[in-house]
């Protein structure tokens, strides 16, 4: 790993990526997850690689889902349990009801057990993986994607999956579930499907939705329900399309 | 590795990373370069994973610039080793007089040794590479990016550096030669850099490039120097990313 001195321009996107290779080296993270990294860096980029207010309102809304669930869980892959574990457990300090959940797009029982691993390391608890635990199948679809673990996203009410893809967000949509994702392409099929996208770097969101948390502690049901009621998904999804846009000049 | 089927739609796309992983597997890419895939995929998936027409009027002009040169070498990193090896070895074959360089962003004697044994295994000869060759720094550049081979980039009139960084592609355009890149970032420095910026998929662009050099083997010099005066990289760059922006947009 090489040092990035804090002044570098791209010091925090090439940190992030040093977390990533790390991962792939740890067992954490595939491949695949590394080339899906340099897709969503191209789209920050485009984004100018920070927290625009379509992201703030999905946070918002986020942040009025979980705290109205009875059951909410986080779904962790490799990439997310690679970048984010801190700001995870952080989550979950946070807002104890919430549980994690290991699922992986390349099935690998040995990979889940070290994501689990990793995550505990980091100061987690009780990390559901379907390679340790009971689990049930979701509807529509196949393999490892279909694996709800029965204490965790099969008994839950709202399900945040970050960076996940479009046939198991669409299908956990369809089971009846809440879903929150958190994909930097308001175009992909993921971040059209969920019910609350947050078009932002997973990074600077999940902070900035901790922060949410936290100050939404006292607020009551009814106005949480009532922001809920409020939010356009569509809507914030064009204003990420239009900045992506207008991303795309000669500067 | 999984075989994918002809019939999948992103049959391409999906093999082109299956050779990468390959040659992460085997030590020829690096991490970093999956990294950096992945962000050509982004904006490949923006440009509609095709070759426009921007792109094939730069190629003629890469041709001309090949066939009229003294001295053509390819600069070849981990990513274009794995991606392209047959189209590398097929454009040499169609013109004898290209030299195949191996220079590496991430520096390591090994690596560069394995990717011209990877070269040779796909019937290249004479792949010059500076940890067995003699070589001289570039000037403006540090550490592995500012060697030159001697009977290689020293010695060249035209340079090819696909998938190449700003600061070594302006330094090659600093130091007078003719550079041609292929970069699937019409704003990225190399891009805005080079004279000649092909903006298209590798491995759909190196084929186009050897149709090219094989139809233009008899086009006098002088149409093809004519050819060369009449381009314009700031134009085909603006197209690009016109076509780019239009490629983000709700489908």
């Amino acid at each position: 790993m090489t040092h990035v001195p804090d002044s570098h321009p791209r010091a925090l996107s090439l940190r992030l990526r040093e977390r990533l290779v790390q991962g792939l080296r740890l067992g954490i993270t595939s491949e695949a997850g590394l080339i899906a990294h340099g897709r969503g860096e191209a789209l920050d980029y485009l984004l100018g690689e920070r927290t625009h207010d379509f992201a703030e309102q999905a946070i918002g809304v986020a942040a009025a889902f979980i705290l109205l669930a009875t059951h909410p869980v986080v779904s962790v892959n490799g990439n997310v349990a690679a970048l984010a574990a801190d700001a995870l457990v952080a989550l979950v300090e946070r807002c104890p009801a919430i549980r994690l959940e290991v699922n992986l797009f390349h099935a690998s029982d040995e990979r889940e057990r070290r994501i689990a691993s990793h995550l505990a390391r980091h100061g987690a608890s009780n990390v559901l993986h379907p390679s340790e635990h009971p689990w049930e199948p979701l509807p529509r679809l196949e393999h490892n994607r279909q694996k709800m673990c029965r204490d965790g996203i099969a008994a839950a009410d709202v399900v945040l999956v970050p960076l996940e893809d479009g046939d198991r967000c669409g299908a956990l949509v369809a089971s009846g579930r809440r879903v929150i994702t958190i994909d930097l392409n308001p175009l992909s099929r993921t971040a059209q499907r969920a019910h609350v996208t947050i078009v932002d770097e997973l990074t600077r969101a999940l902070p900035r939705l901790h922060t949410q948390l936290a100050s939404d502690q006292a607020t009551a049901r009814e106005s949480l329900a009532e922001r809920i009621e409020r939010y356009d998904n569509a809507l914030q999804l064009r204003r990420a399309v239009a900045v992506l846009r207008a991303g795309v000049s000669p500067s």
